[in-house]
């Protein structure tokens, strides 16, 4: 089954709204088994969509639109659905008594407007929305079957799961696939490095489609897989998965989509240990990451943001000394930072970051983009220096954060 | 000038990318004065792609075209633009050259994979890629000129600016008419409200165009205008502003499309004051956010992410005895945070969070979406206590951080 999917509305075609809708929707059909072949996307213009209509009519089986359905005059689905069926509009009595049961059910009155929305083309089938007044609706379009849904995320949503997605699983029948992908996060290497070093993955595991993702600062390698036998393919993406740590070794830090922060914290959770971080030039970044794991409070204490002179001194006990024979970002000061982020806190790790981040503040001698990372352990304390090349200050604070959050996982005995 | 984008990858495809080129890349059209009619998106595979290319080149003047020019074997844009515009595929100096220079200002060695990034169709004129080892390049398909960009945003974005658009304004001619959007950032407003209280603007402002753009947490109002006058564009726009100002206070915080933490920050710079934070649930979100901005380190001291308890009174000063009797959610807490960050730091002002984002940690009293605000200044400080319904932990911590930035900008003294 080939499928297509066509997001419309003018603040999609003109840029001031991000179509999210579309990667979600081919989420869902490729999970399904579905292949997803292409995206299309025009504004609220009659003519313009009819000839989009009729030619995915004419190219897939199934093909699922958003938008067009709310009760304005810039709502135009259902008209260009019925030019491109060649079929007449008509009142939908089942679309009618469902916008009237949202508004009743919510004590409000249904605006004389809203009566549009049960303005249906001849041969469609209603699809019911629990959530918003628009109703969808499903037709044949020329080879292909097409369901209409709202472009509000959330209805379009619950539209899928309760009425598009059985709908599909009964054309799809007994006999459909099973798909399965596997995703393993890399931090370490440039995209192309990854691509050279895994390219004949493929060749070793036939039946294997690959494709890598640079999410900034991390390489995801993703695999592919679909057949009949659930247990073979969960073997052959194992199997795959251990080629890759093999090749890669530990450059690869999950095999779950789990973040950095993530895998960091989940060992941290299984030593029963806890973190501590002194932070200048992520500034509060590595917190900020390491927080947005839910339960992070079972082991991240504390981090102390301490971009002024006198902070590093005052909150984490570093000597003005040091910050005087050295400046604030060297080896030196990092190592105090995370001892004094590691005392304070009463944590297992300390960890501490100096920098610069850009666009200014560089010199000669530590140019943009250098970074002096501390780690302290129960055993020891460490420092490191790098030298980054991005452009862009966010840039430069992530991969800082990510840099030190590698040496920290590292650092965690396995 | 008819134009229309192309995004390719079978990330994007396949939906496990959401596409943010294509919305970007449409609105910088629609600011230029070129109408975008549609946006297309199909995988790596080159019959589709060349497919793809031709019906465009049949239909549009101008097709923007991202992703597909890495070293990588999934990389096919070159190929299929060769064939798409029957010409063959060479090997271009002009692209070697810039590539091999990219990595020798980086002190690395190329790879023999890159290489490919310099094979392109015959009649390519090659765009310039400072930042990164993917050259774009542009030639003519149809009745179409292409441009074809690497897929990763910031690349893209640079070379749009760089090349791309300085060749779209030479095909436009001298005649082009000009194009102003003004961007008015607001918080405290639902879209749907924002909407409401300004939807009478473009009967006001005649020749103005109103879009929302909600970017959460905050809701921007856009302005778009166009003519020949420019003098004339801009007084619209200022007038058009002071009515939306008239009607919505001080909920509009930014009319130039500076984030919150940067207007924060220039407040605090004019001013001449300082800033320390304490924070708990926002887990150094607002540090991040603060250090985001370059140069804050003028106005930034510290803040002390204080997680743990055991945090909060060793480096805060918080007294034990608060936390046994109100909790760390609670206002008295925060206030004795914020008066410790600002003590520890020397600071101007202290601001303080301590809630619960979820998804776990939520009480019958203290339900998750309750965040405490903390705020000290010389004179004196207040507590304030809010309850948020949204869905997520990452947009819990983001409206928290909003609303405490809020806070303080509404505290400085205008």
């Amino acid at each position: 089954m080939i499928a297509e999917i066509l997001s419309t509305g003018d603040e999609i075609r003109s840029g001031s709204l991000t179509d999210t809708n579309s990667a979600w929707l081919s989420q869902k059909l490729e999970e399904a088994g579905v292949d997803v072949t292409r995206h299309n996307c025009v504004g609220d213009d009659v003519p313009m969509l009819v000839a989009v209509m009729k030619e995915i009519g004419g190219r897939a089986n199934l093909c699922l639109v958003t938008g067009g359905l709310g009760p304005t005059v810039d709502d135009l689905s259902a008209e260009a659905a019925a030019r491109a069926a060649c079929v007449g509009l008509i009142q939908n009595d089942t679309a009618l008594r469902s916008i009237e049961a949202f508004f009743a059910s919510r004590n409000l009155t249904m605006p004389d407007s809203n009566r549009k929305q049960a303005v249906l083309p001849e041969s469609a089938q209603v699809l019911p929305n629990p959530v918003g007044t628009a109703p969808g609706f499903s037709l044949i379009i020329g080879e292909c079957r097409f369901f209409f849904m709202p472009g509000v995320p959330y209805e379009m949503r619950q539209m899928m799961a309760d009425a598009v997605m059985p709908l599909i699983h009964e054309i799809q029948g007994e006999d459909r696939p099973i798909h399965r992908i596997k995703t393993l996060s890399t931090f370490g290497l440039t995209e192309s490095m990854a691509g050279q070093q895994v390219a004949d993955v493929t060749s070793a595991f036939p039946g294997l489609k690959l494709g890598l993702r640079a999410k900034f600062p991390e390489i995801q390698i993703k695999f592919y897989a679909s057949g009949k036998d659930e247990a073979a393919l969960d073997r052959l993406l194992d199997e795959a998965t251990r080629w890759v740590q093999g090749r890669l070794g530990d450059k690869v830090f999950s095999t779950t989509g789990a973040s950095m922060a993530a895998v960091v914290g989940d060992l941290l959770r299984e030593k029963g240990a806890t973190l501590a971080l002194a932070e200048s030039c992520t500034g509060g970044l590595i917190a900020s990451l390491m927080t947005d794991v839910s339960g992070s409070s079972d082991y991240f204490l504390f981090s102390g943001i301490t971009y002024s002179d006198a902070a590093k001194t005052g909150v984490l006990g570093v000597s003005p000394r040091t910050l005087e024979a050295h400046g604030a970002v060297s080896e030196e000061t990092v190592r105090e930072m995370a001892s004094g982020a590691r005392r304070v806190a009463g944590a297992t790790y300390g960890l501490a970051t100096s920098g610069i981040a850009g666009p200014s503040g560089g010199t000669d001698e530590k140019p943009v983009g250098t970074v002096c990372i501390g780690l302290a352990t129960p055993e020891k304390v460490t420092a490191y220096r790098f030298r980054y090349h991005f452009p862009r200050r966010a840039m430069n604070k992530s991969i800082f954060a990510m840099k030190a959050l590698d040496i920290l996982r590292r650092a965690i005995p396995g």
